[in-house]
């Protein structure tokens, strides 16, 4: 039995891979002690941060894991799919920003990967969905997130900050990288005049040191 | 004016005590790095884990921070205030399950520690909020997130989740420490039985190798 089973075990558990999905937060040293381990303990690790402003110094986690992390453009991630195809031939660590499963994209690799069988282990960090209660603002009380891209007018923005609206929710809304609040705040009222008298909070460098609330 | 700078930052600054609110997550090895400096640079450090069941290796976290911590009951933080007395006069950090903010009672206790004049820093962790995506539902198409106390039937909870429906958002309902998800759902559909034809679905153990999704 244990031979057999000794068999079983490097024929087929040997050729199972490992995909780790790493959340390192909105800032240096919001990793978490599972976050390294799991950076540590695979063969190759990827980074993407196009999803987010680049807050995370890779070379200080190279340098606490022992490891040499490669920074994916977009289009590597999503068009050359080059996460899965490293993680099905070795164990992969790939880093993002925030909490992994808040982003679409982080999402959907997730679920290919266990569709293409392989094994997913996530590790959850700090996201702004809870940061957001640093405004002063109960985080109870917000109703569905929605991204407001800086070139683009999707009406389903305004469609759910005024579904919130009615009934008393509070809308996060997360802006593309590098794009302005305040040219947000005239698009959103250009796009309904309505939304002019609201009251916005701005929050700025999350769990940074130079963090801004206004 | 050194000498006047030097004189005045001996007679105040040194006085200004900090109180750190430190995110523990939801299972060991969730704290960040961050976290645990905090933990490691205050004087004396104190957990409550009455809002949570009890998954954190408390011993496990004095080894990693050289740290005694001293767990308080709900009385001695609520009605004794124990942490604001002990940041009065000695550099504190608080520790607690999830991530610091999203716990009405934490909220509270940073607010009145900035009232009294206390330095407050917050240490961010993975939280419940962002661990629900692990369901497969989407965590930017959620409402308001309510509590479901054993005891008591809020009529609260049964609106926010009807609200929450009228504009096609998911509900996260987070129970009272070991109250069982069974109970918790006939109850609810004893408050409204328009809730019997619902889906539900069940996140046990949020974060641990033996999280289970139901």
């Amino acid at each position: 039995m244990v031979l057999i089973w000794v068999l079983f075990k490097s024929l087929v558990l040997n050729f199972v891979f490992m995909l780790r999905i790493v959340g390192v937060g909105l800032d240096d040293g919001e990793v978490t002690q599972k976050g390294l381990e799991a950076i540590e303990r695979s063969e190759k690790a990827f980074a993407e941060f196009y999803t987010n402003t680049e807050t995370i110094d890779l070379e200080l986690l190279e340098e606490e894991t022992d490891q040499s992390i490669q920074k994916l453009s977009r289009e590597e991630v999503e068009q050359q799919d080059k996460i899965l195809e490293s993680a099905k031939s070795s164990d992969t660590a790939f880093l993002v920003s925030g909490d992994p499963l808040t982003a679409t994209t982080h999402y959907d690799i997730k679920h290919r990967a266990e569709e293409s069988g392989l094994e997913v282990e996530v590790v959850h960090a700090p996201s702004i969905l809870t940061s957001v209660a640093e405004t002063g603002l109960n985080v109870y009380k917000f109703g569905r997130v929605v991204t407001l891209p800086e070139n683009m007018k999707p009406d389903s923005v305004i469609e759910h900050v005024n579904k919130n609206d009615s009934v008393g929710l509070h809308t996060l809304i997360l802006l593309d990288i590098n794009y302005s609040a305040d040219e947000a705040a005239e698009k959103l009222i250009e796009m309904d005049e309505s939304l002019s008298d609201r009251d916005v909070i701005m929050i700025e460098r999350a769990n940074m040191d130079d963090q801004r609330i206004s």
